[in-house]
């Protein structure tokens, strides 16, 4: 016999994620409560994956329920805030159980790592989709902004961008590569981590920030139009990460790392002043993150390679064009 | 050339909806900064419309923009809450500029009517669904919910349910009506009015509440059931609109009303006590309200008429069932 939603919702995600002592009421009525802690700012997010377009049709429930929570989560990072309440609006051509069950537990698991708690939602039928709404809090003024940026501010990006776009094009058969390479660059696509921790820590060191999701030069490029700057990247200065140049060899490596999707990484500018400090407060063998450009007055995204500009045939991911 | 998602974004969703002073980052950066009331609870809701299963493909894209919001005011009227902003999950098969500034059109126009500021979203690539997201504000304890009905509760639905069931019967021309009735019922399928203001002056009032969105008859289950009581409705009582009663005659207009879906109306508890405060402090003839039935000690919803039981064939909508 089919689920009702109400016995979906009862089954799949009324335990889902984190308890929370400040939800006052979670699943179950016309809308959620939750207590936000005073002197505090809200930081709401949401990101919708779509079946065949975010993610190829087929891919393992997990994946899909921890990459709907994980694409919000890194929105909240790059805001230097702290997540706390989730809303999953899934729609879905059919109940399956298993899939749901599959589902469920990633985006169960990522939610209780990160003290998420799934307060509410809705369920409706349709081609597959998936819009998380993540709110979480920042103290008041603190939050990271992508506009704070200046001329001269140094740009560093956290982990081995291009290893998710590797992962999928790996996932998608368009790419071969040993399995130990493979298994590696397939898992930051089906599981990105995103990087709360650092996102909470870079408050105070960096003057802009912002998620590397739709590609690191594109997304740098937004960076330096929020702060009304430009910004110069230096090809050799990109880190790749082993398995991705064993997979594609080092030049194609620094290419997707500066073209590639889905990375869900950080990427923050700091003024010269303060990079020592935070060099030194947050060793960047520990945090993962490196220096890869600056931002500068002349608009405009540009990598340079020993001296000369390199050209691109795109800087990243478009969804209308 | 079609629009980058940037592009779209500043033309059609940059300014929508209300200008609100507590908005501290709105559209533009990785996530909304919001500042909250102090001594308030946070309220919110997400709700979904796919095309094809909530609204006919081809329904007027400023009816899709209304109504997306106007579901999720609905579940905050129901808790007593007020409106402060809101995101908006778009996912559309291309970027066509006349759907988009209708579409638009018809969200800020309910969004400004509400105070609702709109502070953030994703828009993506894919079969037409529009997830809204809403935030809004009520008093420390002061939430209506489902669950706080007792036996002997006195029962009461806003408005006239069953107008908009029609309205969609008529919008896919499974049903014809004379024009006035016809432009009546349309109306009430495509631009419903959430009881804002109702739900708001229900606190104190109200023991419990639900908005009525799958059919009055099953949503009075859910509110009975969350209370742990049972439900009587006289089939007498339940008030319908006269272009209703033209259109489908009056057996049937009541049929509507109790099964139908789509009506966005607030169904309300309220103790014996409390009633005649009620219907002083809130005149039922200002304010559209009427009295249909009450809660009771055995479980189930049943609907009276002449005091037996009537059998109905569904009691509301299922999604997945």
């Amino acid at each position: 016999m089919p689920l009702t939603e109400f016995e979906l919702i009862e089954r799949y995600f009324r335990d889902c994620g984190a308890a929370r002592s400040d939800v006052i009421a979670g699943i179950g009525d016309d809308a959620a409560l939750v207590a936000v802690p005073p002197d505090t700012e809200l930081v709401v997010a949401t990101d919708t994956l779509v079946a065949g377009v975010h993610f190829p049709p087929g891919s393992p429930a997990a994946s899909i329920g921890h990459r709907a929570l994980a694409v919000n989560l890194s929105d909240l990072a790059a805001m230097g805030a702290r997540a706390a309440w989730a809303l999953l609006a899934l729609t879905i051509p059919r109940a399956e159980e298993a899939w749901l069950a599959e589902f469920a537990a990633g985006l169960a698991a990522l939610a209780r790592a990160h003290g998420v708690a799934l307060v509410g939602g809705d369920t409706t039928r349709g081609p597959l989709t998936v819009t998380v709404q993540l709110l979480g809090t920042v103290p008041p003024g603190a939050a990271l902004r992508r506009c704070g940026g200046r001329a001269g501010d140094a740009l560093f990006v956290s982990g081995t961008p291009g290893d998710a776009a590797a992962g999928l094009a790996l996932e998608e058969r368009r790419l071969a590569a040993e399995p130990l390479a493979l298994a590696y660059l397939r898992e930051r696509f089906l599981r990105p981590t995103p990087r709360m921790a650092l996102g909470e820590r870079l408050r105070g060191h960096a003057s802009a920030c912002i998620d590397v999701s739709d590609g690191l030069l594109g997304d740098a490029g937004k960076l330096a139009q929020a702060s009304q700057t430009g910004v110069e990247i230096s090809f050799a200065a990109v880190p790749v990460s082993e398995p991705l140049v064993r997979a594609v060899g080092e030049e194609q490596a620094r290419t997707l790392a500066l073209t590639g999707g889905d990375d869900y990484e950080l990427l923050f500018a700091v003024h010269p002043e303060k990079v020592s400090a935070m060099l030194a407060e947050l060793p960047p063998q520990r945090w993962g993150y490196t220096r890869i450009g600056a931002l500068r007055a002349a608009p405009g995204a540009e990598v340079l390679r020993e001296g000369t500009v390199m050209q691109f045939s795109h800087s990243g991911y478009q969804h209308f064009t």
